[in-house]
């Protein structure tokens, strides 16, 4: 274990720095993480480079970036009599606590958490005083493959919004990483067909080999109902249910063209705060539109299918540094080249 | 029985007129139906008007208006075994096939309707070709009521859409003839408390009258956060499900601040074809927004909850006219006093 | 307040005595109780007759009975900021932890509660350190409906299990106190009629006054098809619901026989562990049977519906004694006379 | 197409015979099929052995076995548009009318079915007036693998009513065709691990090669609490969902002790009328019991599955005859070698 804690705290807008920070013990029903890999999310990049998303997210005082992290548990508090042979934890945004959050990218953290960890907690009271999921990671999932378990959720939750079920066919909006999460959630739940749309085709080409049946480029010019005609075409018929990742005001408006009578569209992508839609085609065709907002009870789940192979989400990673190289790990991402951009926190002996 | 069939035919946008009809007899399968009570509806004003509802819903030969109605049946062809001994039919504007459509507002009709009546038709072929829902009337169920089975069915369906349930408490937007039937409707459900609201102080009076638990006034100047405050302070919290019958952007902008997080709002209404809305409340919120468009499967349902007496939807009528003065009848609802306009198609003994 | 502790202990079977017991301060977290009316469950009197439920529920050690009851707060421990202003509190027998459970009958307690009180707990790890469900009485529900929550409780979880909804025909079997909660709940929920059935014609006669559209007696030498075939004849059709609260094998058999085809049929009832019951038509007819055990998230609701009006639940209190006469209470209780037998612990200004 | 009809009647109990039938013209709105596969299905054994199966199916008059089946059609009555250029249909035993029952071994039919086949008849008001279920097969499913479709469809309605979703374990109880198309099922549906249960290792050898993750013997005298636990421990925790396909009485109590609190529990085998089972554990474990009868809506998705090769139902077919041997045909099927047996009723170049 190291015994440094060098941690990546973003002071305002495009001031990102690695700082030392000290240590904490565990307290009572708390443990002390050491973090091994953390991916870095577009919610990361945006915080970096505007200090804040939307009205509702501003920084404030310095704050750590990285939440798609797995860690191993290094200490434990007093009380805490579960996760003693537990090795291995994941944690996300809302899974540390008080001034634990400082050590989101550090090699090092003590995150308060509960002491009564296998409890199930479904509703969680406040971000600060208790931590949402984590659970141990079995033999065969890599720390990787722990710190991809946060986006993978995404997906996996819009896709139970969207009661997404078996011979569906659905259209996912935006090969980003968070599109890609949707589309492999949406074959694990059964899906006849995947259709990935977006604006740029070396994303569709990622999104085809990754195991999209169909792909989509949307070209200037088109209307959002000229692109509707040709999902209904490409998927044989017009999709079931339709997941919106790309926050942009034309897949809101081909969301509600594209989806067949009856269906479900959930919308994931945050773009605009306002966008203007077709209610009447909303009302006429009797869809469903539904906001679909970061997860709840997918930890397990999400393991479960990495661990038996159904899902497999570590062709994502496009990119890995370590935690020295974070800036230039935090360029890669805002660059838009690759997909997920991997930092290696800790040496370790699983893969 | 009558032997005149007087028909009220729109022959183009502000041409409506009474008009004789032939008699058709009914052939195999079909039924010959004497009308009792026919309700105006907005979308019959609005046809009248306009010639059209939008793009979708063009008048292009003459048309018959009136699909609020009930009636009895007159004759049967070959192989109606079934409705012998049942005197009394509600119709839907789905209900009557080919020509028999002139005769939605006359003294007699020759609906052609499926000769299996009993059978729940859930899902129908054309409009053209059967009828969507149809059955008798109880003898506690009057004519004027039967006739407004087809509103509260509007009504009945928005809050089957949004899975209202025991205990919800419900915001209902526009008190015309379909925001106090999905009022009705939700008390009905189980609803704890309904706040209806509208622009007009006189439509809310009649509101409450009719049993809604609160009303809420809409002024110039509020902004749709402002008055999503005040239905929360009103209701005692946010609305677990909201119904939108009004048809105004306001509206649509007010369910979602409304709209509790997790909560259903259901569009009914029809406004215009577009509208801005606050897309990144809906997502952090998990809002759905559900098109509710007619209804299915709800009129034994609806004839069963006014037989109990658990909805009263006799109160609705405040106008009455004879077959006669239907055009007078069209004046009065286009000029918006009164909730619901009723012409009275035949003299008969029951009420 | 008393500064007395007065508490009802079962030693073992037949062995019920009042006892004096010390007064707990409350500790880091917990709350003083005054208990005001704790009203006695059928379970109360089995522990009581039999010292035990089943194999799964056996008193070993001294145990406190009563755990329907309302409660008002005496003094809060450290770190319990939000209910400084509650002064009434309802408790169920998960509500209370540790030694702490000796307070259930007793005019003061101090029940061991999280501090986080506002936080809706819908997973609860252990009923030995936290409280299910707890929340203050508005001021037109008295003490009593206040400790009626919990059976009434118990009916509304077994309507939402159902997805019992408006214009539904319901079956409840037993009138004892449950099978009427459930009856008050399907009413609440939308109910177009419930029929009530039990082998005691007194009990239907109370039924049909509390509110139930029909009642049917089941009479020796019936079989359960022959009763079956009496329900849908009695509601008109056969019921789309039916919830069992009897707990006699003759109703489990009779709610396959008698719940429409794709209806749901909820059991309730604790009976004989082990029942024969016809597999082939709950096959044939698509039934769902579900099992229903107490509840979850009604506590709020329960207390909406009383403060509005719409479930009347203070009809169902038939007898009344002090703490000083538990004994006679129990007594009274056991022999089957009237309902819901009530007894008060408290002096206290508010009804 | 031949010229003949030869078709296997069963006359009654153990008497079934090869006979010649006239060939029936299409009528109004009728199409003639020419019959190309038939599947032996338990149900036809039983007939043919029993004639009948319970009280509610008892063999009358001479009766055509076979209902498995895909079929081209040959010619069309008057008023069918559209199966014009549709060369291959699937029928169910619901979907021949009138003497056209006697076409279903044959090498040509004239079922009697509705002019108006694109509509989704999702309820079917008397099996002889119409058919339930029947589309066309794309080029890349054979007449094999169509007329796999029906068992198929009992496995998906199972999962469908089951709600079963994505990260599930689950229990399929019995190896048989229909266990073996419920496990199929579970996976397509995203079961993250399905555990078949059977009492002969044979079967279960074939279970595991068709797919099945895990697979428990079930040995002379194990209680079914005793398996109960194994499952847990095969799957690493109790299944959310059970499917029961085996008709025994062991099954029906393996699925309440096994099935994981709050868990679904379905029932699709028929054994002995009644059962008993612990319904003191159904109520604790707050566990759905649900009937699954036959299937609605499921050939379209059925197709759609196996035609992009998420589901592979070939291998099912372990023996094959010719409509001559059909005699041989059930009497392989009785012995209970192999799984599917299936007959040629026609040479025809697709496969």
């Amino acid at each position: 274990m190291s015994d440094t804690n060098l941690s990546a705290v973003l002071f305002k807008a495009k001031d990102l720095q690695l700082v030392e920070r000290p240590i904490c013990e565990p307290g009572k029903g708390e443990v002390q993480l050491c973090m091994q890999k953390v991916g870095i999310c577009g919610s990361d990049v945006h915080y970096w480079q505007e200090g804040r998303i939307g009205d509702r997210f501003v920084v404030q005082a310095p704050m750590l970036l990285g939440h798609e992290c797995s860690a191993t548990v290094t200490k434990v508090g007093d009380g805490v009599t579960h996760p003693k042979s537990v090795t291995v934890w994941l944690s996300s945004p809302m899974a540390c606590a008080g001034n634990a959050m400082h050590a989101r990218l550090a090699a090092t953290t003590c995150a308060r958490m509960f002491s009564s960890w296998p409890r199930p907690l479904t509703v969680v009271p406040s971000p600060d005083t208790t931590c949402m999921e984590r659970t141990s990671l079995p033999d065969n999932v890599s720390f990787e493959e722990g710190a991809l378990i946060e986006p993978l959720s995404v997906g996996l939750h819009a896709c139970r919004r969207a009661r997404l079920s078996m011979g569906h066919r659905v259209l996912v909006c935006g090969a980003g990483p968070i599109g890609l999460c949707a589309m492999l959630s949406a074959k694990a739940f059964g899906a006849a067909a995947v259709c990935v749309t977006d604006i740029d085709s070396g994303r569709l080409e990622f999104a085809k080999k990754l195991g999209a049946s169909h792909t989509l480029l949307i070209e200037k010019g088109q209307t959002e109902e000229q692109v509707a005609a040709k999902v209904a075409e490409t998927l044989g018929a017009a999709p079931d249910r339709t997941i919106e990742c790309s926050g942009a005001q034309f897949s809101v408006n081909l969301g509600v063209y594209a989806t067949k009578p009856g269906g479900v569209f959930v919308i994931v992508g945050h773009g605009p705060s306002k966008v203007e839609f077709p209610v009447v085609s909303l009302v006429a065709k009797e869809i469903a539109i539904l906001g679909s907002f970061r997860y709840i009870n997918t930890w397990q789940t999400a393991i479960d299918m990495i661990s038996c192979g159904k899902i497999n989400v570590a062709p994502l990673v496009t990119h890995r540094f370590t935690l020295e190289d974070t800036l230039a790990a935090f360029e890669t991402a805002r660059s838009g080249v690759g997909v997920k951009v991997m930092i290696d926190c800790a040496k370790h002996e699983k893969k």
